[in-house]
């Protein structure tokens, strides 16, 4: 369902036993960020209503994720603060290709791609944390992430045809998977 | 309540006359900014809990006002398009100073004038159309731009004393007015 081309394995899970704490932190800024990412799709195609209609929800939710993760921190006692984001992120953008109508298709499937592996770690944390609340909030964030992933690539296909999509979704899910399995990030949630 | 220190003229109301549909699609890209703009105070600010609550509050509001435009532009058959922007809101951005906490202040303030002459003109559209729909419409809108001037300035006390708070948005108040008076833009909300 997530089209990802690889499990999140041990390497990871011993950076959560590590560092949870920079964990949650991160993922704070990343709800920020998929907010931001949702909003400039909004900036770069606004004449395609569809994609205005989605992103708005999208942005609405991640803002929402956002302060439910600040609260979380607030609860567990941990002061939120800037951290160096790990360079997935980045990594991810340097492949969207430059011209149009390649360019939005590229930036709706990485968006898309950055949900998957968020969704696929949320599961991962869930399962593995004995905290039964971070468990449980974890639980809660995987359904809206996997609909996000969705609703990516299914924009994607308002770009180009369905087959060049599907392609190129691949391509990207694979050089994804490379990306994190050469990270030498600290502990982040995309580490 | 507003504290600008002009009034919109006839100037104004004429180009409203001339040119109603360039108004109303500059309208929906003005909501669409105003949502950058919440959102970016909540990237260069993430550790003021209270801004990004508030923040958030508002990327939320103009995104629904974006498609409450959006809608009524449909209504009305006209297409939504790209359209140069004024030089309104880049010439007010050119008055923020560089250094922090200045540059918090007047990015606050800023934003809060640009509300507050958004709401002032709403309330003379809805006043000088003849059209019952849109001055129905204008006159829903007036009163969460006006909470959102009070909420930019308000925020821009947690960074700068209230005087000195109050003596720059006077300042830059009287910047606004003085960059309404010489516009030579064609039609826009901020013309």
């Amino acid at each position: 369902m997530l089209h990802l081309q690889s499990e999140t394995d041990c390497r990871w899970l011993a950076q959560v036993d590590a560092d949870l704490e920079a964990i949650l932190i991160d993922h704070a800024h990343c709800e920020k960020k998929a907010a931001g990412t949702a909003l400039n799709l909004i900036f770069a195609y606004v004449e395609h209503t569809e994609l205005c209609r989605q992103m708005t929800e999208i942005v609405n939710e991640e803002l929402e994720h956002f302060h439910m993760v600040l609260d979380l921190l607030e609860k567990r006692g941990v002061r939120f603060r800037r951290l160096t984001p790990s360079a997935y992120g980045r990594k991810l953008n340097d492949l969207v290709r430059k011209a149009e109508p390649h360019r939005a298709v590229d930036r709706l499937l990485v968006a898309g791609i950055i949900e998957a592996r968020s969704c696929e770690r949320f599961q991962k944390l869930a399962e593995h944390v004995e905290d039964r609340e971070l468990a449980v909030f974890y639980q809660g964030l995987f359904e809206s992430e996997a609909r996000h992933h969705s609703t990516y690539t299914r924009l994607a296909r308002d770009f180009a045809p369905p087959e060049e999509v599907l392609a190129r979704r691949d391509e990207l899910a694979a050089a994804e998977a490379e990306i994190l399995a050469s990270s030498d990030d600290p502990p982040r949630m995309h580490s």
